[in-house]
């Protein structure tokens, strides 16, 4: 992989040494079954209350309000169908925005099924939900607000502070859900300050391995279990803990490094790439200036989304076209920003992560001169 | 770990090199999202598909039958409400086995607290439930039949193959589950021959990793997704997909001895066992004698369970008190089974993999008897 450009850090990353090796502690020490009562069982366990008390320190949280999960889309929907169920007899209002990940949008469409009123809150052309547009949606009866902290496709960030002051301000029932999935490890996240009662976490795309989320609940907050059982996770979460990916989890990030200097260097790679790209005008970016600059999505107007990835592709430069869940199909999320057909059709994300570099931007840039160059244009 | 004897596999078993190595490629080689739709993507979805591929020749069906959970308990939660669900306007009535892994009876609890009328067979004394009963509890109304093929304490085969034979004779709408985790891998399991809808697997009960498992459902079954999302798992289980947990299944699978000689050889260490328990007569036997081998159920009359886990734990020797699962809590299978309470607070569960051997069970044997000599009567 030594000349590979790996620029799809939002679809999965490659896991970090420290992940790998946290992964290999528990398949060849730490192998024991954490409700065990000898004390093959009890290593194991120990193990996970470490990395429960990393994630804890990461959201600056309790370590008795962090569950874990088998992924992010576990955690979306165990956030989301837990607090419908239980708040039902409250309300039925649920309001989200029209952007979110599938696993929100998903487990929102079985809700309305089910008799629930969902309100999806239209993007403004930079990517965002407006102020106006949250609190004219959060009314009194609302039970649930599931809002993402940093658009997966885009990197913008979304109001999520500000829905916990409008549920507080209405007085309403509402619990708070957050998907912090791509913001987790790469923008300062203080759950209380968030005002959040849930907020979603995932470990693979922070250099840790897939398989394993965590999902912060409020300790004053009760919903309900989405798999029931053994009652392992205090009863949250039955079913035998992983403890290989816990560790890996935990070896992730104990590797991370500092929120700060991170977002600068990914800030001076977004800069690099998008000044390049307004210079040039070749593309058109479809990311605001503002967003979490991890995430850079542009569009090579006239080229598909498909055929630019391939092209970039045969020079080992690898992107995204919108997210990998939505596996090419078009993407909702430029579409709610009310962006033009053509520019939907030929956008591609580009998403960094603390393993790239200024020459990873040039040589992508080259590549897509040189991709408008050589393709021809689909219309 | 070269004196220690461990006889806990049933809770979980050690990691074998081969899921090892799985593991690891996925982490160093394999780590494209499945979703991308670049080649790293599409090598993670290649290491899928053979994974998947293994597993349906395990269970001789067709690869596409085959669905990745993150553990037998989400399999079972997935079939139970998924079935529950799909088909709750054709009837009310469920039948399952009081004796099932919490994961089911947990399940059941919450589908009798929705209105489903839930029929819990008791089991008889040998531990499996009785072709009378089961004839009685299945009728044309019944929606759906969840029944282990072994249990996990005891080692009791259950008589699945007959509920699907009852299932038909009725013209029951009933779709049949079964959790089959702790005989996967142990005793010959073909899908279509077992007449079943829905069957669980775990990779972790068979030297695989902590955190993924599978679920057969049956091509013509349509059933309702526990998880949704992205759309992974042909729309069934959502969520990234562990592709490091899947290879690490996949290695535990190709590494996994013959069914045959391996049962004989678990048959010949239970015997052993067993004779020299019923010769020395310091222990009750609670598994059935044409039990699944590698579970043997004994009870030290007048030494409590956590007591006796301990002494042998000090002896570097492990088994567990019942289930891993049940945590220290009283057995329900056993008492389910009309044990005294005697024997259920004094039992102990040993369980066998192919790492051990004859000399483990002479080990065990002197340390119950030790055991007896060492330890005061709790009664």
């Amino acid at each position: 992989m030594k000349n590979t450009v790996y620029l799809d850090n939002s679809s999965t990353t490659m896991p970090c040494k420290s992940a790998i090796d946290g992964i290999n502690n528990a398949l060849n020490e730490n192998w024991g079954n954490p409700s065990s009562l000898h004390i093959l069982g009890m290593n194991a366990e120990n193990c996970i209350s470490d990395a429960r008390e990393k994630i804890a320190e990461k959201l600056s949280c309790r370590q008795d309000e962090i569950y874990f999960t088998s992924c992010g889309t576990e955690g979306n929907n165990t956030a989301i169908f837990g607090a419908a169920y239980q708040r039902k007899k409250l309300g039925k209002r649920i309001v989200t925005t029209s952007i979110e990940h599938p696993s929100v949008l998903e487990a929102m469409k079985r809700l309305e099924s089910e008799g629930f009123d969902v309100v999806y809150i239209k993007p403004q052309p930079n990517g965002s939900v407006s102020q106006e547009d949250l609190i004219s949606a959060i009314n009194g009866e609302t039970v649930l607000v599931s809002i993402m902290l940093v658009n997966n496709e885009t990197g913008a960030f979304q109001p999520v502070k500000l829905a916990a002051e409008i549920i507080k301000k209405n007085n309403a029932p509402a619990l708070l859900h957050c998907d912090a999935v791509q913001a987790f490890g790469k923008t300062d996240i203080k759950v209380y300050d968030l005002g959040v009662d849930m907020l979603t976490v995932s470990a693979h795309k922070i250099h840790g391995p897939k398989g394993i989320g965590a999902l912060f609940v409020k300790k004053s907050v009760t919903v309900r279990p989405l798999i029931v059982g053994g009652g392992q996770e205090r009863g949250f979460r039955s079913g035998t803990e992983s403890v290989p990916l816990i560790m890996g989890f935990s070896g992730a990030l104990s590797e991370l490094p500092d929120i700060k200097p991170s977002f600068e260097k990914m800030q001076a790679l977004k800069n690099a790439l998008t000044e390049k790209i307004e210079k040039s005008g070749i593309a058109e970016i479809n990311s605001p200036y503002d967003g979490l600059p991890y995430i850079v999505n542009i569009s090579l107007l006239g080229y598909r989304s498909e055929t630019v990835l391939h092209f970039l592709e045969s020079k080992d430069i690898y992107v995204s076209s919108g997210s990998a869940c939505a596996k090419g199909k078009g993407s909702h999320v430029l579409n709610e920003m009310g962006l033009s057909r053509e520019r939907t059709d030929s956008a591609i994300r580009v998403s960094f992560s603390r393993f790239n570099s200024m020459e990873d931007v040039d040589k992508l840039f080259e590549a897509i001169i040189d991709a408008r160059n050589s393709l021809r244009r689909s219309n």
